[in-house]
């Protein structure tokens, strides 16, 4: 037995939601670009939830789910009002869906329907949650969703508590979309380990929050804009990265366990970035962002991920920068949510092991004598 | 590539810290009957976390600062109240660890040192966030714990209110014994897997605890007493258990990814279980157990594992149904905690793939005309 570290390679499952082949990503057979370009967010959740594109009459039944369901308990804001102002908004967001738990009566009940209202009910709550806290922290109210109003649309209106500009709305959406799903990533791959012992897509949710927070995973794209802030010109992007590199630490936003050529996300959201950065008369974001890229690319043959434009596109959009992963949470639930859904349609325990590397047999020595 | 269903006999990581070889089950190199035997929860703890029992000395101040550490944050206990109190304990628990998180100043930073304290924190409070909950939801104010007692003492101190006789102490600290750790099982390898994207011991014990949830592993022991209530007496048996078997369900309490010949816990739980029953004068618990588990074994050659007698001995102390996998979390945090250090000692994203089995190439096609 030897242990195969970080189970590269292995495959752990198989799966109909998304794939990456020689560099492709595709979610259920579309490409990344061609829904990049075409889809919007809701219509991606529901390519996710069941496998086919659904028809105008499907979708507006989903987006009037989604609006109808952003809603949050009193005890859940009571509890958001009662946490400390300066924890780490992934820490609340995963406390709070897990509290979000206790009040949904279906909570355990584990047949197909009452699932799938689960997974709807979740998918709308969360942007709820990140803003409502996002709000509370400042000392402002949490805002009412709007019923007529888009996934998009609402999360930024319940975040700034005013109807969104069109290319704001515009912009989110596409990052919604592009962050959905990601074959079995390592927050999909723990929600995916925690319900295979059969437990409830809480409990599946909360620990995928849990593992999107690290650095290596989601929480890069919070560690990006904290770079960019500390180098905060283009002069200094040189000496910066270059030693770094010489120390050997790891530039947050580049590299990825599977893409060798490159991440297919990246490119939009470099797109974007230029695009908004401008408009905002930041465009030294981007030419930071893009001088960093050239060195790191060159020097390290690593390409820039998901995470790296992601960044100055979110700080754009003026979100603030401690929320960069709770949005990737917010897009990417519908993606462990599918993922937790095709677990449970044909379940088995994830229960691999490990090669003892420890000490060998040993008896026990009474304590007087230690 | 074809996917390995369940990660069977996949090889996902060294680890120093228990070993299952052949039927035998070790923490560090010490046979689990030599410790069932002979230490108490706390030196199993101290072994877990060092690779090497206490010495006197070192056995008292962890005994000391586990003691000390009991107490839980104002704002969390206002939570418990504030909660639904019909909430799985489960449920519960894996928000309120996760909340804790909020409240600890140092909960993102990773610094060894800094780890190590949030262990022994985190060890310290689960049980007295368990027996919070537990009193509060029957309408009674929470204990504060005692600095004079073993951790044993504490627990049940904290969930009675009264001080615990020797008798109790003594099983529940064998059984804590026998639930520290058990190698690469699913909520220790969904902690590792969480932090292994280098998020905090927080989320990794959060997502162990919504692991242990599942019924295909630690909620076992709470259906196993539902099942035996719900047979009630030793002469429905038979139907009962045969009728399952027929239907092709499962029995909880039996069968196990890894031994095969027999799970070396049950053995000490059976003889608690025969011991407790007995003493509380409610043998049939032990009688019905025994004679599940011939049929079981004899129809399925599936021999009892750690959840199937734990229900009974739980029971006999008095302990409410559905605490009983909330108990099994206040041990195997011990085992968790030191499997996320031994993770981030040496860590590497765990990120495997999965094998595509969805719709081959399509192309959007725009919503008009679908
Ligand atoms: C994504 C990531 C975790 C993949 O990890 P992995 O598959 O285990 O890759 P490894 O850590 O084995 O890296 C392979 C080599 O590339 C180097 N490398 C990987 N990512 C690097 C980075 N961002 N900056 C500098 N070097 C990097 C490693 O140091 C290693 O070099 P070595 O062989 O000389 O030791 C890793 O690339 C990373 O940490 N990136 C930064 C965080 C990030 O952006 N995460 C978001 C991913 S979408
Ligand atoms: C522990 C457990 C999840 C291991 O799962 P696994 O390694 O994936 O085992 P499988 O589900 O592949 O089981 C192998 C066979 O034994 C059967 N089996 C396993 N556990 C069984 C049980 N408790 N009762 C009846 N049949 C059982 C399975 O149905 C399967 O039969 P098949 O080959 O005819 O389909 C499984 O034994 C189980 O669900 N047990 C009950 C729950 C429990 O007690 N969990 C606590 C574990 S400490």
């Amino acid at each position: 037995m030897t242990a195969t570290r970080g189970l590269e390679g292995v495959v752990a499952t198989t799966s109909s939601i998304s794939s990456i082949i020689d560099d492709t990503l595709t979610y259920v057979g579309y490409d990344i670009d061609d829904l990049a370009e075409n889809a919007c967010f809701e219509e991606v959740i529901y390519l996710l939830w069941h496998l086919k594109l659904p028809n105008k009459e499907q979708l507006a039944v989903l987006k009037q789910q989604l609006a109808d369901n952003m809603d949050l308990p009193q005890g859940l804001i009571e509890g958001l009002k009662a946490f400390p102002k300066n924890a780490h908004p992934m820490a609340v967001l995963r406390t709070a869906v897990s509290q979000l738990g206790l009040y949904d009566d279906e909570a355990e009940v584990m047949e197909e329907k009452a699932n799938y209202e689960k997974a709807i009910r979740l998918q709308a709550k969360m942007p709820a949650i990140v803003a409502a806290y996002a709000r509370i922290r400042k000392g402002l109210e949490p805002v009412s969703p709007r019923k007529d109003f888009s996934f998009a649309e609402n999360f930024l209106y319940l975040l700034k508590g005013e109807e969104p500009n069109a290319i704001a709305v515009e912009a989110f959406d596409k990052a919604l979309v592009l962050h959905a799903d990601h074959e079995l990533n390592a927050s999909t791959f723990t929600a995916r380990v925690c319900v295979a012992t059969l437990s409830d897509i809480y409990s599946g949710i909360t620990s995928a929050i849990g593992a999107l927070k690290g650095p290596l995973h989601g929480g890069a794209n919070e560690q990006v804009m904290k770079m960019l802030s500390e180098i905060g010109s283009l002069e200094k992007v040189d000496s910066y990265v270059y030693d770094k590199l010489e120390n050997k630490e790891k530039i947050m936003g580049f590299g990825h366990r599977v893409y060798r050529k490159g991440d297919p996300r990246a490119k939009h959201l470099k797109e974007m970035s230029q695009k908004l950065t401008d408009l905002t008369g930041e465009p030294h974001w981007f030419e930071m962002s893009t001088k960093i890229a050239q060195i790191v690319t060159s020097e390290k043959g690593l390409p820039p991920n998901v995470d790296f434009y992601s960044a100055s596109v979110y700080h754009s959009l003026g979100v603030d920068h401690d929320l960069f992963t709770p949005i990737f949470a917010v897009s990417r639930v519908s993606g462990w949510l599918a993922h937790i859904l095709e677990q449970y349609e044909n379940n088995r325990l994830i229960r691999p092991r490990a090669e003892y590397t420890g000490p060998g047999k040993q008896s026990y020595i009474p304590l007087e004598n230690r």
